[in-house]
């Protein structure tokens, strides 16, 4: 009988504990093999703890145990995890994690070692939590071309524009509904400025294209500047506004990678995600477009998805079936935001229609769509984009957002 | 090298080879594995198709070549599909398969060959098209114990009912339309009437709850009864009606199947699938709920999935990783429509609340929601869902329509 080590004790790494237990004949039964936990790696005691007699300290109990097969990394960070990961997977072991900051900095790595070393390295849980998005890219969806991914990877900042825009709460109050729920942290940044999903992006990128993208790589803008206003006015444009992680392949081949608040009109199954929800929408040759919707985040979806892992390692055995991509020091595959170039919302103070027609003209556009103090206009990249907001400057019209279109 | 024979070289088979070929050296660096495409079975002959001479017509061109490791079976229907795939099956072929009919009413017995012989059957294509669902539900989401699964399962219906909510057409000059664009055939009743949304519905039941469920034990109501007054009071009471296939575990353990007309409120997710495109909703004790959406038909979505299969065939080699379950004389966990126990949307004519109020009292519900000519009751049986409509009846007041109410 094959071991599972649960490394870090935590929220997630505590729900995965609570799940296999819950569901253990279950998961037997579907692996067909006998399973369970033997350590769980924490530096604290857990006294009380129904499993507080499987806590050890040390990692190298669990590297030397060769019963030991399958690990869960449930720690969080770059350091130890990736030392006690690497270590994992050179004894063998193969291992899922939840932690999408050690995939998005050092998934290249990882794969590698698990390939030399006739293990799977599984990292389904660190893009949309418990949604099944990471194993259909690279098996389900594997015989097409995929061009590009998109969706709500964040699902704190999705809660926060949802209640700006049903329930009319500045950015502020619906921050702090959020903090006091238990959905943002007491610093918001890495939710509120897009460092989250910009992991998320880099992961999703990195598994498509096969070569590993970094964050800085990433144009990443997050929700703070956007107000009630500009969502209100989304709303009467027919849309909403979302913070939007995207990776797409260029016509030239690069690869450009963004985060940023996107006007998504509300014929895209996107602008109806609500709450803490994420989804992803896949695009590839011959499936067309795919999405997949869940919860991001929380203790036992979170565990789903790294249970999901260790039942996939434990049929697969020493089948090698995780995807890998390389590290191309060249980085001329990746498009800076000049490339960037789809249709523009804008909000404005009293404007006709027949103003933005000729700041349109002046710039190069179409007016695609217009409303009351809005308008939206067709594809362009962001030199025109501000030509436009000019152009409608030197008509005497105060330009207060712009805020890029998610083309479906 | 192993070698891919496909069986049947009509849409989804050809459409196999295409997107084969395609992304042949993608496919080959996912799978670490040189691929081909060695033999197409058919009857026909095709003078001038780029692969004419990969055609053969006897199976047991196929069956006897040791080189064939992986068959797409693409013929349809049961019979000589089941002869031909167990055939495979028993030399040791892994087989995937875009054919609903063959799992819905042979799955069990394939799965079981499958296993003795060493090899898989798989059959992501068999729900919702190009939709990921099958292996992810097998998979990523094994770890949990899985509740209930519904929604969109047949894209033809669904493109009827959107041509009836956004562009006000009647039922048959929708359903022309759709026979037109190619989308039904001309004897449309498979669709129509719910035969091909039921057998998804048993396939997905068998791979939830592991027993299998054949088509009689689903209930099965189409959609011909849906009238043009009924899609619009659905909209005005902030819905949408949907043909909505759902398998779920009962409080008492009984599994209750179902495939009918259901009115989706907007608050989920599946009342914006709009055209031809599929979603299915599942629920879960840890993940909570997801959803998968995507085309649930077509040349090439369909061929996306039956690759993605053969994929995870030439990845997992003879590590069987596909699901099974069993077939069980004993039919008592199968529940009855009796059972069924949800909220109705019911359309009358003119009626006020009082009198909506005085029905509900008598029949033992509570009104949740009125309009004029409509309301909606809470959660009741057909027995109590009747009764309230005996009510109104007995009030003086038409009774149009009565459509239960998806729960999300």
């Amino acid at each position: 009988m094959k071991k599972i080590a649960v490394l870090g004790y935590g929220v997630v790494g505590s729900g995965v504990v609570e799940l296999f237990y819950k569901n253990k004949e279950k998961i037997e039964k579907n692996t067909g093999k006998e399973l369970d936990v033997k350590y769980i790696l924490d530096l604290r005691e857990f006294p009380g703890d129904p499993y507080a007699d499987k806590v050890v300290h040390d990692i190298n109990v669990i590297l030397d145990d060769p019963e030991v097969g399958y690990v869960a990394e449930c720690m969080g960070g770059v350091n130890p995890a990736f030392q006690f990961v690497s270590s994992c997977l050179k004894a063998g072991k193969s291992v899922s994690t939840s932690n999408k900051q050690l995939v998005a900095e050092k998934g290249d790595i990882l794969l590698q070692i698990a390939k030399e070393n006739d293990c799977n390295f599984f990292f389904e849980a660190s893009v949309g939590g418990a949604i099944p998005i990471i194993r259909p890219l690279h098996t389900c969806l594997a015989g097409n071309d995929i061009s590009a991914a998109a969706g709500i990877l964040n699902g704190t900042t999705n809660f926060i524009l949802e209640k700006m825009f049903c329930d009319k709460m500045g950015f502020e109050e619906a921050l702090k509904l959020a903090q006091e729920l238990g959905y943002a942290e007491r610093d918001p940044s890495a939710d509120v400025d897009g460092a989250d999903a910009c992991r998320k992006v880099c992961i999703l990128a990195s598994l498509i294209f096969g070569k590993h993208v970094y964050p800085d790589s990433v144009y990443t803008k997050g929700i703070r500047d956007i107000t009630l206003e500009d969502v209100s006015l989304a709303e009467a444009m027919g849309g909403a506004v979302k913070l939007i992680g995207c990776t797409k392949r260029l016509n030239d081949g690069r690869i450009l990678s963004t985060v940023m608040p996107m006007f998504v009109p509300e014929d895209s199954l996107i602008s109806h995600v609500d709450g803490v929800f994420n989804a992803v929408m896949v695009w590839g040759d011959g499936f067309d477009k795919t999405m997949f919707y869940g919860r991001g985040a929380g203790k036992l979806p979170t565990a789903s998805a790294v249970l999901g892992d260790i039942i996939d390692c434990a049929k697969a055995d020493h089948t090698v079936t995780s995807h890998e991509w390389v590290l191309d020091e060249n980085t001329d595959f990746i498009a800076g935001i000049d490339a960037f170039c789809v249709p523009r919302f804008y909000r404005t103070d009293s404007c006709t229609a027949d103003v933005y027609e000729s700041a349109a003209k002046a710039a190069g556009v179409t007016v695609e769509n217009t409303t009351e103090g809005g308008c939206i206009v067709s594809c362009c990249d962001n030199k025109t984009a501000d030509s436009f907001a000019n152009a409608l400057k030197a008509s005497g019209v105060s330009v207060m957002s712009q805020i890029p279109v998610m083309a479906d």
